[in-house]
């Protein structure tokens, strides 16, 4: 099975699980024709990863591998201690875009980046620009805020997408499997007992372990997830659960602290359940990340409702201004909950999966490909000013996406999960193919069997309908399931033996034989959204979905600032010529010296005129100048 | 005038200017004799002057000071780079204390402590045992964070103190000259173009400068101030609003920023204006704290709605359960009100003073003075754990006040409003006394008219009626001024002409002969307070006060977490024995996997039966042992 799964017959899978429920598929056994998520590709390919390229050259922090190699450090360099890995996430999002196209000046400039990065690494395997040299810290002396083993994290990782799409005979694979080597020489059972402060070598190793199926990699993920919550990191203001140091990855009960960092553990701790099976580390994490759905996660899929530590939040913590729902801690939830789709083969990780997906990951970059939010608010009380186009913007939200930042590891994230979104839509296992995540696509697999080709036409998620033609099938009796998602009560299935009611969920039907379609059709109707009462900050206040989007209301749509307008939920939301309208009142509160008081003197009801107000789904916003902009809107 | 004002006639003021609407009054010209407040003098002197004198010695802060003079620096400094302006703020304290009472026990203390200060100073006046020795980062290096200024601001406070309470020929005052020569050398008009990155030497300067007379300490603190929001600081990751260096003080708007910074910055922005008659600078800070009071203020006076940077939220943004609403805060709150309350003679400085008092400042003390709030939440979602009575404690919030923390600005800060709160309660002009604040007390001024001498009984804020008495008063007619709180419509003046309603505002009523009476009555029925409908975060909930007294809803009294309580405001909250109760259901929302949904779904309503639960004063929760509590309750 490992062996299977090894060197260049990895066809592209971003992770690779050697036992699960279903097996996850690779980019080049799915691919995506147009529609909401070609489009994003399109956008990544011919802007992202430039814009991402571009930005890491002018702040010099691809620079920094050149001064390593010239002995120009640490005098000449630039930007944090974790820039190293951004360098190494667009190599990743570039490695996933030429195993998904055929596009020589990327391969150029891609050899080109990996020929700098490789000169960098040292004969012992060691590789990074910020420490080790005269002058600057010595290596691991701050694996608190150091991000050495982070950053190697990343690096192994862009290693894997090589070795999955063009196998282990690759500079860049070979840079990797000397850096992992010297991470497990160093960080062994008779090592230094020790772990980063910001979690990413666990899952890293554990990709590494699938590819070259050296078990080392496999014990060493071991090794650093069970020292977590050891307390081998030092005190730091954030408490230990910042770094997720304040207790074992097993007896956690909810994801907390620091979200990316709590994430991408996670990410590591299923996959070392699975490739060991751990059978009770993956109950844990399973565990935690139902709870963390259940109560630490925005409509919006977002995770992190501190600001401070770019943390979790306490339950039901989940205040819509100062969301915090970063974008790379949406696509580590993406990875997460996808790795737990196909661990457990339970839907609510793949409606989580859809649910990001649209209104996180979608929602970040720019129309345009050359910015991106850092975190995703779900209400923006003011304006902001426009970013500046020349300099990296600090963290703070503003209602435009500003091109780079000081902080700027979303950019490259980006990179790298729209270039394998192909990845997320289907798995199979060996009676038949699973259709997770709906759009105009092709897939290509091998079942039990025989071969399945399968063609999805569909406009989603503007139109509910999805036909699933298989243009080539076994002819023995495979298993199509689809799935169902949670909001889409009232969904059909229609095949050729009829029309078939289906709940939320999976549903498996026949294989369709090759020819004919089966169609899956989702109501599509916008709807009311309330928040469980124990979520305060959206008390008295309504949320507007449509299929897999959140909507928003924005100032530009209301003629007005967002925080005068009232809903009334009296009658369905409208739906017309492609917009989905509410009815809106504008509420003007009188100002005071003193903004609490007995209800008659300081409670203003809305006495606007009602009119219908157009909804925007919530990942175009921003995108039409300084707004202000929720989600959640008051009611009465 | 000024010359009245300085040395030793300072007669015990907190903060003196030399023009204003009224005069402020001293510690020993207002006696608090028992009550509420005098409780908390009592336990000031008693335990928490003591406590943070322990706390300082234990954790090394006060001998800096010696290993400054033993040449054992950098090796055995302890503490963050501030941890000098906390033996200062005890000094303080205590000399505001020793001007009040008469120990000699502390008097040696104080004398002891004040000499290891004295010893560590430097021929050229510089005072730090941060900077400046071989090791150490040099003199002014680091501005931004630094905090030299801060702490020779608050070394100045405290010789403003001694000099108020004893005169000019004092050991430190003797030390804050030279320390105070030493600054306005240094960062005069051809030195150094810098300022602090932390306000707080300019309020000191201009407090320096009423108690000597001399004005080259006014000119440094114009200095600083006019050099605020030219971006001398450089770029941090919180931005220059951080430390108002975003923004001119005279342009800005709203208090923005650092609060505590925000405020101390205002104060001496005030002390500025009023000696030297800037009223453009005076109009422009009123303004600023008016819209604060109006939009970024906690129904408890608490100011700052943001963890991350302490800092001010956008206006209308005030969660309950992420309030920071810092002790310093509510303590620079009452200074900056106190300042524009005699600057200006508007009531509603005077309310904030009044709110910020018993809702903040008597919350953040344990009842036993060994402890304190940092934060002061006004909703607490978990009870948390009890803090370490060891180690000092990190700033996030428990339902515990710790003993000390790691940063702990705000132990030492009470010491000194505790110390000097009598000065607080009152005012004069020449026509006769204005009474801000109520209590047990004694007053004894003179005005144009001749000796005042009056006594306040009051059971307040447990009961509403003020009796002032005059054991002393001139012949001739002078006026009683009386502040009718905001919140207390329906009151009645009750003098020798009979009675008479009065409005909320000041109201003016003959000064009353030797031998009577004036009786204010407030009315304390219990009452129900809403919010501004743009301060989301309370929608739909409800807050009961009772005087000038929040109530708080504490687990302990209800038998259970504070998330399942729902509030019935069809009827008035009752009083019964001394406590207030209101009609509470408990509602139990079922778990769900996703807490978003249709209204059925997800939005439980309130199943339990209605009783009457007990509220408590604000204040006074968390001295129960580990709890939830909310102040704000929702409706339903």
């Amino acid at each position: 099975m490992k062996t299977q799964m090894s060197g260049a017959s990895g066809r592209g899978l971003p992770f690779a699980p050697s036992a699960a429920k279903w097996r996850p598929l690779g980019i080049n056994e799915v691919t995506i024709e147009g529609g909401f998520w070609g489009e994003r590709q399109g956008l990544n390919a011919s802007a992202l990863i430039d814009h991402v390229e571009h930005w890491l050259e002018k702040l010099g922090w691809t620079g920094n591998f050149d001064a390593a190699v010239q002995g120009r450090l640490p005098a000449d360099r630039a930007g944090r201690e974790f820039s190293d890995s951004e360098v190494y996430k667009l190599l990743e999002g570039m490695a996933w875009e030429l195993g998904r196209s055929d596009d020589a000046e990327l391969q150029a400039r891609y050899d080109a980046l990996v020929a700098r990065v490789a000169a960098a690494q040292e004969p012992d395997g060691y590789l990074n620009t910020m420490f080790g040299r005269p002058g600057q810290g010595e290596r691991y002396s701050d694996m608190e805020w150091g991000h050495e083993l982070y950053c190697f994290g990343h690096l192994i990782q862009a290693g894997v997408a090589r070795a999955r799409t063009v196998g282990l005979d690759d500079t860049l694979v070979r840079v990797v499997i000397r850096a992992a080597d010297h991470v497990c020489a160093e960080f062994g059972v008779d090592g230094r007992q020790a772990i980063c402060g910001h979690a990413e070598i666990e899952t890293a190793l554990v990709e590494l372990y699938r590819v070259t199926g050296e078990r080392r990699y496999l014990d060493q993920a071991r090794l650093f997830i069970e020292r977590h919550g050891q307390g081998l990191l030092g005190e730091i203001f954030l408490g230990q659960q910042y770094f997720q140091d304040n207790v074992a990855v097993r007896e956690a009960t909810v994801l907390d602290g620091h979200a990316v960092r709590a994430l991408y553990l996670a990410a590591g701790a299923v996959d070392l359940a699975v490739e060991d099976a751990d059978a009770e580390l993956l109950d844990a994490v399973t565990g935690q990340v139902r709870t963390t759905l259940a109560r630490r996660t925005y409509l919006t899929g977002g995770m992190g409702a501190h600001h401070e530590g770019e943390s979790f939040g306490l339950d039901w913590e989940l205040p819509p201004d100062r969301a915090y729902a970063e974008t790379c801690a949406g696509i580590a939830s993406v990875m997460v909950n996808h790795r737990l789709t196909v661990a457990t083969g339970d839907v609510r990780h793949a409606d989580a999966v859809e649910r990001t997906l649209y209104n996180l990951v979608a929602a970040a970059p720019a129309a345009d490909g050359r910015g991106f939010f850092y975190t995703n608010l779900l209400h923006q009380r003011v304006p902001g000013v426009a970013p500046s186009l020349e300099e990296p913007a600090a963290r703070s939200a503003t209602s435009a996406r500003p091109p780079f930042f000081t902080v700027s590891c979303c950019g490259s994230n980006l990179t790298r999960i729209f270039a394998s979104l192909g990845a997320y839509l289907a798995t199979v296992d060996d009676g038949g193919v699973q259709l997770h995540q709906y759009a105009p696509a092709t897939i290509r697999v091998r079942i039990a069997a025989g071969d399945v080709m399968l063609r999805m036409a569909t406009g989603y998620p503007e139109g509910g309908v999805i036909e699933v033609t298989a243009v080539e099938a076994p002819k023995d009796p495979w298993t199509l399931t689809l799935r169902v998602p949670s909001w889409a009560a009232g969904a059909v299935v229609r095949t050729s033996a009829g029309d078939l009611p289906v709940a939320p969920g999976y549903v498996e039907v026949p294989g369709p034989a090759a020819g004919e379609t089966v169609t899956l059709d989702l109501p599509m109707a916008p709807r009311w959204t309330y928040a469980d009462p124990r979520v305060d900050a959206v008390r008295g206040q309504v949320a507007v979905e449509r299929g897999p989007m959140v909507l928003a209301l924005e100032s530009i749509d209301l003629g007005g600032d967002v925080a005068t307008a009232r809903i009334s939920t009296g009658q369905s939301p409208v739906e017309r010529d492609g917009q989905v309208l509410v009815p809106i009142r504008t509420a003007t509160p009188a100002d005071s010296d003193w903004p609490f008081g007995p209800s008659a003197e300081v409670v203003a009801s809305a006495t606007g005129e009602e009119r219908l107000v157009p909804l925007i789904p919530y990942h175009a916003w921003a995108n039409r100048g300084p707004s202000t902009m929720r989600i959640w809107i008051p009611e009465g």
